[in-house]
This record gives structure tokens, C-alpha cells and sequence, in this order.
């Protein structure tokens, strides 16, 4: 139910993915200690995922509206790019893609809540966490079936690894590449 | 199957919704580390949903009956009002709306254990966790579809802000407005 | 399915309930962090139920066997005995027993797990979190429907409270004693 | 629907397990605070059966592809050996293997995710977490009714214990003895 005027949501086009950070990258909880300082959780699959797009040629960018210590560590161990603190996430997105030369008709944007819904409207191929607020599912392309912050990042790039051919390389990497063709999620077991 | 004697639950004439902490806007656990300090986990979904309504008009005002710093510096983040180690929330709820010069008839407070019962009984319009005691079910005229901590009063927030006409703005500010109609929770996806 | 030999377990006779910790008082899952600290999971309203017991006459023991100072100051905010590093539980907890007159046959004791199997087959009254091991379950007379460390102890607090006619003093506190009738957990909603 | 060729898995031949860390032995999500430090969750059932397995004589070892203190931390106070920051797992649990003179086809090997599919196609029998990738799903001989961290470790052991006769002991330290028969998992409650 894409709110994208024109073209047919393709993932096969997308060469830039972004993230939301809270509720997407993380479960929606924050731990708050005693000192008002924030624990975040990640997923470590997420993480490992986010480094096969990298290599992959899919380009990955973290856009948050807050500001978090927690965020900036994980991602400087990934190795990923992120912005925090952004109140304009569209403009932020629009320029980190044009300096790559990718128009916003190529990019992929997964969010959870509210303050994703105008990037997501601007993008080609706008996703969404499973718990995801009512709004967002209505204006995303493509759903995730794992929540924010529990594999729905990694689920997302595995399916635009898959819809762009580029998923068997990942496969071989791990000795695993007799089992593409089944490989699309939740079709063994 | 509320208590309140005379009129009918109105959500629409709420003008002011107080929040229990533990178990309601936190998850019912707490994490204790070795000094005894205890991380508790806040729903970011929550936070965000309690600075729409302060700016929509719906007071809002955190009473936990128990003293925890963690607690103050979430709120203090948040900019809300707060108590703490409140022995009778009753009487707290019913001095801070008479400041603001609103009738007890016309609050709500979300809660979900025993504690809360005195409060939920006071005000105009009493509102419970899905998670919450069977007894505090039975006082509450509304019941939301998400656990404590699991963005209930996100849930109980939107569902006061529609029932007097105040979400259009909300989503009027995320490129969202003309998504409006649809947007009780749970009727997309 | 109870192992117990003789008289048929009786719930209104129990004047002592003791508790594992790890697994039954918090979740199973420790949280380590750098330093091999571990953070523990409580969960409020087991807390509260454990003062309303000790208030009732219901005397209530922890016992664990393993060492944590983060079980220690959860312990120690309660008030509530509790002894750790516990090789022996059955002996521990006819020690503590016997010091206030009360024989075993008059004893509850709620576990998760087979080190608990020893305790749970000397008392009158063996009880078993939602999760508990399969052979902890088939010792038990009462099993909780909520898991360790999310509200078992608080359902089994309960349903002692009820047993024994002590029910109805704690929901008077609450301005909830003409509600005690349908008290039961899961009946109201 | 296992690939591993030839013999069909045997769980009565296991003599040693290799178990993966993240996302196996703790469940997938890592809890980062403002320092970058990571916080993980062991289940504690998972810790009592690793020792329970080395005394009844099945190795037991930790093979992971990360560097973590916090894992450190925990094998250390298990007594279990492990590896960390492991490039090559197949290779790790050979050499682990033969120098106790257990060939890879009498080893067992836990896993949840891509990495984790080298070493268990070259095991004899390869074992899956419940919330394992599909296709490590298909590369496993066994499969966990438990998700990673949630008990999968507990269960493998068990599992493999019982295949090998070696279960009635652990019982009957626990005086339990008498209730070895019925203790698949799952068949009480």
C-alpha cells in the first residue's frame, strides 16, 4: 500500500539503503541507569548484515533523530556511516545519496515511527519494522516480519541483496552457496 | 466494566492524564546491577508521544510510589512533570489538576497494579495496561493493547488526542495529515 | 502430579514460602557486562508481594545457590531474608523453618530447575514457574502460568494469600475490597 | 534434513559440542552503552548443563567470531573453554578435536547463523537454535525448540546426554532419579 506516486516500488534499483536508529536498529526500549545515561540493544545480526551490504556495493546510512553516545560507538564498529540529531531527515538523506550520485528514486528507507514518514514518502522503496506505528506500514513498499531492534534491518537487506542478484556472493563466502535458491526467509524449516 | 459511579467514561473531555512508572511506562522488571542500582527500561515510542501531547494541550504527570533516579532523568529529558515516592497518589493527582484548574472528573490516569487503584478510582477516566492486575482491568474504563513498557501510554496518548480532535496536528507535522482517517491503531498492516 | 507422599498438598496451611533466585525471582538470562558483572531482572510486583506476605503472616525466605551481591541489595531494599551460596537448600530452609515452629509438611518452596528438585520433594507445598524444567514441573502441586522472574512469585504469593482467607486485607489497603470476590488472577478481562 | 553426507547423525557418538557464542549462547541482541561497551545475556540453565556435560565426560567448547570481555568473563566462571575472534571455526574445532583424539565426525556443533555453517557441515552432528537463519535450519541434523540464549545450549546438552545414557546421573544428583523416564523434554506439564 506505497503512497510512491508513479513507478512501481522496484528493490532491485535500490543501491542506498538508510536506517532509523531508535525502534529500527534498536527494540523501541531504552535502559536508563541512574545516571540518565541510555543502553541501546542491537542485533548482531543486524550488524554482520549491514557489512555484507557494504561490500556488496549496496550503500548503508544510519539517520537518527536523537543523539546517542551508544549509536555512535556501535556504528563506528561496523564500520557505517550515521547522522544524529537530525530534524531534517529527508534533506539529510537527499544529500548523503547525491554526493554518491544516487537519486532518491534509487533509495531504500526502513523506519518505525512518525518522524520516519517523510523520509519514507520520498524515497523509492520505503520499508517498515513489523511493529512499525499503523502510519508507517500504510506508507511502506515492503514489511518486515521481525520487529525494530530484532533482525528487521537484517531482513531488509537480505531482500534487497536477493532482488538486485547479489545475495549468492554472500552465500559462497560461508560455503553455502548450494542452498541459495531456498534461501528466501522463512521457506526452510 | 468501570467503577466510576454517575456519568459515562468520556475520553474526549480529558484534560489532563497522569502515568504510573513502574510497570506503565516501564516494563515490569527492573535490572539491578551489584551496588544495588537498578536500570529500568523506557519505551521510546512513550517519550515522544508525551511531548505531542503537552504541546496538543493534554497535561501530562508522572506519580510513582517509589524513588528511583533513573526515573528523573528520563523525565527530566522529556521535560514532564513528575513525583516520586508518593505515598498517596490520590491526593497528588487531585493537587496538581486543581492548580491547573481542572476537575478530577476530567483526568485519566494509566496504571497496573494495586497501588493505582485509588487514583484510577478518583478520576473521570481510568485507563489500564494490557498487562495489568485483573483488579485494575476491572477499574478501568479503557484498556490498552500494549503492555507497561511496551508503549502503552504511546497507545493511550493517541486514543485521547483522537478522541478530542487533536491527532490531526500530530500527523500534520509528519507529512502525514491526509493518512489521518485511517489511523486508529491497528486498522492498517 | 506431585511426589508428595501422605496428605494431599494444601495451600491453606503454608505459614512459610521460600524462593530460588536465579530462574524463579529474576528471568533466567544474566546480563555480563566487561567485568563479568552480572545484572539480574526483577520483576515490581513479585517486590511488593513479597512485603504484603511478610505483613500477612506469611513468612517468606530466599535461597539461592549462587552467589550475587545484586540479589543481596534487592534483598536488602525489600527486607526479606535470604541466604546464598546454598549447597544444601533442603537443609537451609528446615533450619530457617524450624526456628519459627513451623514444620516442612506447613512449607511452600517455588523453583525453576532440577537443583531446586530436593527442596520442593520435603515440603507440604511445591510449586513450579511457568518455565520451569519439565521434572520440576512434575514435582510440583501448583504451577504458576507466569515465568520466573516476569510474576510467578507474585501469582504464588497470591494464590497463598487467598488459600488462607489473607486476601481480602490486601486488597483493602487498596481500596479494592469490594472487588476480592472475582480476585482470582485471569478471571476479569 | 541435514547435508552432511554419508552416515546418518548419530547423537549417541557425540563426545565433544562446540557451541557459537552471540546469538547462541546469548540471544542475539547486544546491550551497548555510552562507552561502547556491550553488555550480553547468558541463561543460566545454559551455564549449569555445560558443567554437567564436562563431568559426565562430553567436551565441551566456545568458538566465536568476536572478541568480548563479557564472554571471557562468563566461560571463566563456567570453567569452559572457548576462543575468540575466531576467522576460522572449521579449523579451531579440528585442531580442539584431535588433540583430545575425537574425530569431527564424533563432534556435535551449535550454531545460528551464516558463519556458523562451515563448521557444521564438517561436523558429524550439526545442531540449530530455534531462532536460527533458514539456512542454517537446513544444514542441521537437530533443531532446539529454544531460541538462542533462551535455552538452546541447555537443551542441545540434554539432548545429547540422554542419546548417550548419560542423563540418569545428572538426575540422580539431584534426587531425581526416579523420574528419569519421562524427562524428554516437554513430555510433563
Amino acid at each position: 500500500m506505497s503512497v510512491s506516486e508513479g513507478a512501481r516500488p522496484d528493490p532491485s534499483r535500490v543501491r542506498l539503503v538508510g536506517f532509523d536508529a531508535d525502534g529500527t536498529l534498536t527494540e523501541r526500549g531504552i535502559f536508563w541507569d541512574d545516571h540518565g545515561k541510555g543502553l541501546r540493544r542491537f542485533d548482531v545480526r543486524d550488524g554482520i548484515a549491514m557489512q555484507w551490504a557494504a561490500r556488496a556495493g549496496l550503500a548503508v546510512v544510519v539517520i537518527s533523530g536523537k543523539d546517542s553516545p551508544a549509536l555512535g560507538a556501535r556504528l563506528e564498529e561496523l564500520g557505517v556511516p550515521g547522522f544524529q540529531g537530525v530534524l531534517d531527515k529527508p534533506a539529510c538523506l537527499e544529500t548523503f545519496a547525491r554526493e554518491r550520485g544516487i537519486p532518491l528514486a534509487d533509495c531504500a528507507f526502513l523506519g518505525d515511527d512518525l518522524p520516519d514518514v517523510p523520509v519514507m514518502r520520498r524515497v523509492g522503496y520505503p520499508m517498515a519494522v513489523a511493529d512499525a506505528h499503523p502510519i508507517v506500514h500504510a506508507v511502506a513498499a515492503w514489511h518486515a516480519t521481525s520487529p525494530g531492534g530484532y533482525g528487521a534491518a537484517r531482513e531488509a537487506i537480505e531482500h534487497l541483496l536477493q532482488a538486485s542478484g547479489r545475495w549468492a556472493d554472500v552465500l559462497a563466502r560461508y560455503d553455502a552457496a548450494d542452498l541459495a535458491l531456498g534461501a528466501a526467509a522463512g521457506t526452510f524449516e
